[in-house]
């Protein structure tokens, strides 16, 4: 029995055949992606999101989920984070002759679990596989496909006296890997924050509250958000560092490489600017979420040169730095 | 100045807001990809079609295109093939650390000329830089969304009778590639066909002709395309060996290195099961196309078990197997 996979795993014809029927279209199974026709027709109507992302974390595996589970959430975190509810996702596999097919199987499992408990249909693939050395396991890029319910959330939509908030501890899945990189991770409890947020964002969306924008802090962390933001609407942030959720062991890590958690990756929160009235009620819902339970306000916008100011424990200020340098490849 | 791509510009911070700035936003210029947002949003309205595919081809350039060109041909093809007009892409970007970045940019810009060119527009996109020898210079992974306009076509759809019908000559990007591997190219003329079909595509369905299935050839080329479709639509076809167009020098390579024309990948053909009191008409609008001049009749498909016979220049008739073992990897 093949263990590995093979360079004929990807020839498109008998091998790739096989792989497609007893691995891919066994976890993600759909009736319009078992058509296997040269593309996936879907009814859609109105305004529609669309977002690609590339997934290529390293490891594979991780404390909190793995590269299927991760590639499921990032998109549908997307679509979320501009109102808009999940409906159908794409996935492109650039596999590595030679990879495990179990663990490809675990990864897809995964994402075909995750992807039904939001009743997110998978409905068009494509697998390629690379001579050895060429990549490095498995890279997978998936497009999330959703109907805008909540219009309006935009980058360039903060406002002056804007409250911002996050939906719970930031850095976590970025100390995780991080510390499985490092070799750290059997001295520490970290585990990635991954998870699909759009089941609490309808919650709080569906309340109408006043929120201006949303963003999953992914790559470049709390920081990249803040500084795009920043950039886009043409306000300066002041937070307040008191107020950030950052569980111990992530600060732990974080003294210990001379890192800041505002760079960190999260890869199940979301920071959202919401007009000063809605703040407290956005803030009691998303507590009465799993998800939200150590949601905080940790600042607010206001007029001035794009930037952002940390107001630090002994009340003085300091500027936080944009993400620069080349901090962490492969974080998600 | 930096003309290599580094870690850094994967950050997701100031290093990535650079290259997305000068260099993907130069190139895929978009009011809707320019507001970064976590995803784009566009209206569609009806049926939708939706393809991925990744492309991993090796070189990145070759003779008559390059990864950047392909990526959009095989995604508007994919898309033309359900009878859909392209609208909308996205793209994602694994690249490898240390890749030249004026390939890059030659890339990048590539694809943006050709999308342009077919009104095609790219609304998403995303970077992930990987640490040097975990990927090998670009790989590129595009979703095509596009409205479908000529409903029905289908790999389940080919009927007892049906015509089979190729636009052009088979093999010529599956050969150039395979040359330019080999190092046989400075001897040869050989091209990639790699073209975007919509146009032709869109000649062909507003006239009203009657087309079951369309499919372009891609890996595993011609036999790949007939034995999904024997497998899906329950028939058999018979090709004429005689009347299938393939350009000298792809016969001499595959005589060369003992290869089937039938088995190499087309970037800028479609394959056509047509009713037969269609065929003619859709010969000869084919015909009156540029990428459609050696438009042919090869063959038709009839009741009995799914598999492909050849009739051969004696009379003979042999099997054409399926596409099996390694081919040829990163053909796209």
């Amino acid at each position: 029995m093949v263990r590995e996979l093979l360079l004929a795993h990807g020839n498109g014809g008998e091998e790739t055949w096989t792989i497609i029927k007893d691995l891919f279209l066994k976890y993600l199974d759909d009736p319009i992606l078992s058509k296997l026709e040269d593309a996936a027709v879907v009814p859609l109507e109105g305004h529609i999101a669309v977002t690609t992302d590339a997934f290529t974390v390293s490891p594979i595996f991780f404390r909190g989920g793995d590269i299927g589970k991760l590639a499921v959430c990032g998109t549908v975190n997307d679509l979320a984070a501009m109102g808009a509810r999940p409906m159908y996702m794409t996935v492109s596999f650039i596999l590595e002759e030679g990879m495990s097919l179990e663990d490809l199987e675990t990864v897809v499992r995964s994402m075909g679990d995750t992807a039904r408990s939001l009743g997110v249909r998978v409905v068009a693939g494509d697998t390629k596989v690379v001579p050895k050395g060429t990549a490095d396991g498995v890279f997978i890029v998936s497009t999330g496909i959703g109907r805008v319910v909540y219009p309006g959330l935009s980058s360039h939509n903060v406002r002056d006296g804007d409250i911002i908030i996050v939906t719970g501890t930031i850095g976590d899945h970025g100390a995780c890997i991080l510390a499985a990189r490092e070799g750290l991770d059997f001295e520490t409890h970290l585990e990635s924050d991954c998870a699909p947020l759009w089941d609490m964002v309808e919650a709080l969306l569906k309340e109408g509250v006043e929120i201006h924008a949303m963003r999953d802090p992914t790559r470049g962390g709390l920081s990249a958000v803040l500084h795009e933001w920043a950039r886009a609407s043409g306000v300066s942030f002041v937070v307040d560092e008191q107020s950030v959720p950052v569980r111990e062991e992530v600060r732990g890590l974080c003294e210990f490489l001379g890192l800041e958690p505002y760079h960190l990756a999260c890869e199940g929160r979301m920071v959202l600017a919401v007009a000063e009235e809605s703040a407290e009620r956005v803030l009691e819902i998303l507590r009465q979420h799993p998800l939200g339970t150590n949601a905080a306000v940790i600042g607010r916008a206001q007029k001035g040169k794009p930037q952002v100011l940390l107001r630090t424990a002994y009340g003085t200020h300091r500027f936080l730095e944009p993400p620069m340098g080349e901090l962490l490849p492969r974080i998600c």
